[in-house]
């Protein structure tokens, strides 16, 4: 059992580049992200079994690595990513350090558990539906999302590959940022974004307390990028975009991970195995009905965010719910989470969690979205973000 | 880890009453079954969590202690019950002493295992789908299923009410016998039963070379009881009443463990918790339907079987299958193997597995099959078997 996010056991390390932009800086790495040397275990007990161990590191741990940042530990993660809350069952719940009674957020739980704590200057994560955004939230840190398909996958634990990004989180904007340039190898843009949109279907569909916590942000974003103009993110409904991403994704998870549970006959947490065993009854009429959301929503963000403009909505419609609750009381939590979070993978656009909202002491973030491949500009703000 | 079938750990060990019909006899007891002073831990590392450990024996342990009997160890269960080859992941596989290669058959395999190694006289086990009849067929051992609620169940976890029973293993029939009769405290019948039932369609539905095999002991029960009558057992089908027998039990070990599944979120073998789940889905049409269809069994059973006739099939349709396949590949094995068992729970008539026949080297037995309550005739039949 773990609480401080990282794996037991000896940490695993590896030394940067001596020099570079990211020189000095630590990181973890999500334990779904192949360090050559170091078995992925992806969270549960019966993943490595029959895998060789890696020889190379993921392509962006190699990326991080020559830009001079060292690896400081490989860090817990719900049971091969299928998870938005946090808790493991096999290795234990990483501490959500802002807020000790309450879930980390997952699939990315230790990872922003270790940096919420002060563990490293940065980690790794994934997110799939919601794995780095929602633990970004919960955990009071900036976290990104990239815009699906920009970073190579390589060496990466896949879940769905239609939706599967690799992100990071950070305590601080400015680092955040940098990391960013190194990654995408990019420019810091030269001005913010001149556009900013309220998604206030998503606004709506927060808690009331939420909405009031996050209302400073807003402002904030105003004075840096300009006076929020009311769109609508979901005109089919956020809940119908939920759905949809619902279905593709436990699909495409089902398929990804069928032939392992047929092989091994692992050992899964109910929740996880059910969920697996749900996905598997998804039919083709459902799978074609939900691609055909997935147009639509990707014209509508296509639409909504050219070059220039960001969106914002809350990251999540509450902050971190209590730890050990049982599983039944957590499902409609999962799914209202869900609805916040599915434009990701159901349209590919990049996102950032923006910190420094609190609803009855724990940490709530407000995100901005912007077009494909706008990952920068939505960095170029998170630089610039203070209260 | 284990292989002999004894949970790994010092030993559970329980003196039973210095004198007594079954003074000087060892036994083991299935993890399913409460011993005083002992957590019940049922095959999973998650069903003890939160229970007291039993203060009293199960009402068949503690009969057996006053009967004279010694309990030396307690015995590896599939995970609460659910399975029929005794592949338990957390515990490992329990060894098949008479086929190595092959499953014990479970759920009951650490009994089976236990006993058919020789390392007791003789062992408990619970039987709703098969969990005892299965393993004695493939371990070569005696094995009763009795009557439905003959046997006060207290101290048994429950897996499905309407199927579940509580039945013992032994290498010997004279042994076998007489544990019958310090339990059900009733005396052996003087005289066998005088008629013989034949299932043709149970016979037909086993493998060419287990019907083979078993000719020797339908030739020997011919001369302990009667020329053998050819009847159906299943008019509408076995695989009909295995589709209801499979419905109505997974429908209630679904209500069974459900609140446990939800408070606990439990480790769990992939294949046992996508049963479970597939169990949640079962309608309350399919469940009525099926209880139609078990009312027309027990009819049925009530037909064939008045007291003195009784009939006999292969206990399962193959002998164990291999060790270590996939979960695919031994979902039509497992749905065999309960075309031939599933009568038990949906009739509640008693049934004993005898042992005697071997394919490729491996044990498969022949059961006797009574009308309820009359499971003395059943062992005053296996008292007097030999081959």
């Amino acid at each position: 059992m773990t609480d401080d996010g990282f794996l037991p056991g000896p940490r695993c390390q590896v030394a940067g580049a001596t020099t570079g932009p990211l020189e000095g800086l630590s990181f973890a790495v999500k334990d779904l992200i192949d360090v050559a040397g170091y078995p992925t275990l992806g969270g549960t007990p019966d993943w490595a079994t029959g895998r060789p161990v890696p020889q190379h590191h993921a392509w962006i741990v190699d990326r991080l690595l020559q830009s001079g940042a060292s690896i400081v530990g490989k860090t817990v993660t719900d049971e091969v990513s299928l998870g938005i809350l946090g808790e493991n069952v096999h290795d234990g719940t990483p501490l959500n350090p802002k807020a000790p009674d309450r879930v980390p957020g997952g699939s990315s739980s230790g990872s922003a558990s270790a940096v919420a704590a002060g563990l490293c200057d940065f980690a790794l994560g994934t997110d799939s539906g919601g794995s780095v955004r929602v633990p970004s939230s919960f955990c009071g840190l900036f976290g990104i999302r990239p815009t699906l398909g920009r970073i190579d996958f390589t060496g990466i634990t896949v879940q769905s590959p239609s939706s599967d990004t690799v992100g990071w989180f950070a305590r601080d904007g400015t680092l955040f940022a940098r990391i960013g340039a190194s990654v995408f190898d990019a420019p810091m843009p030269a001005a913010l974004p001149t556009r900013l949109l309220i998604a206030t279907d998503a606004f709506g569909f927060a808690d009331a307390a939420v909405q009031e916590a996050l209302r400073p942000m807003v402002d904030r974003l105003a004075v840096l990028v300009g006076e929020p103009e009311p769109v609508l993110l979901a005109p089919q409904g956020l809940s119908v975009w939920q759905q949809a991403q619902r279905l593709l994704q436990s699909s495409e998870s089902w398929a990804t991970f069928a032939p392992w549970l047929d092989r091994a006959n692992p050992r899964l947490a109910w929740s996880v195995a059910r969920a697996l065993a749900m996905g598997s009854l998804i039919t083709d009429t459902e799978r074609n009905r939900s691609a055909l959301m997935r147009e639509e929503a990707r014209a509508r963000m296509a639409y909504l965010l050219p070059p220039g403009t960001i969106l914002c909505l809350p990251t999540t419609p509450f902050p971190a719910p209590l730890r050990g609750q049982a599983v039944s009381a957590l499902a409609y939590p999962r799914d209202r989470i869900s609805c916040l979070t599915s434009h990701g993978g159901l349209t590919g656009v990049p996102q950032v969690n923006l910190p420094g909202a609190h609803v009855d002491g724990a940490p709530v973030g407000l995100s901005i979205v912007a077009g494909r491949g706008c990952d920068m500009d939505l960095l170029a703000v998170a630089r610039r973000w203070t209260l």
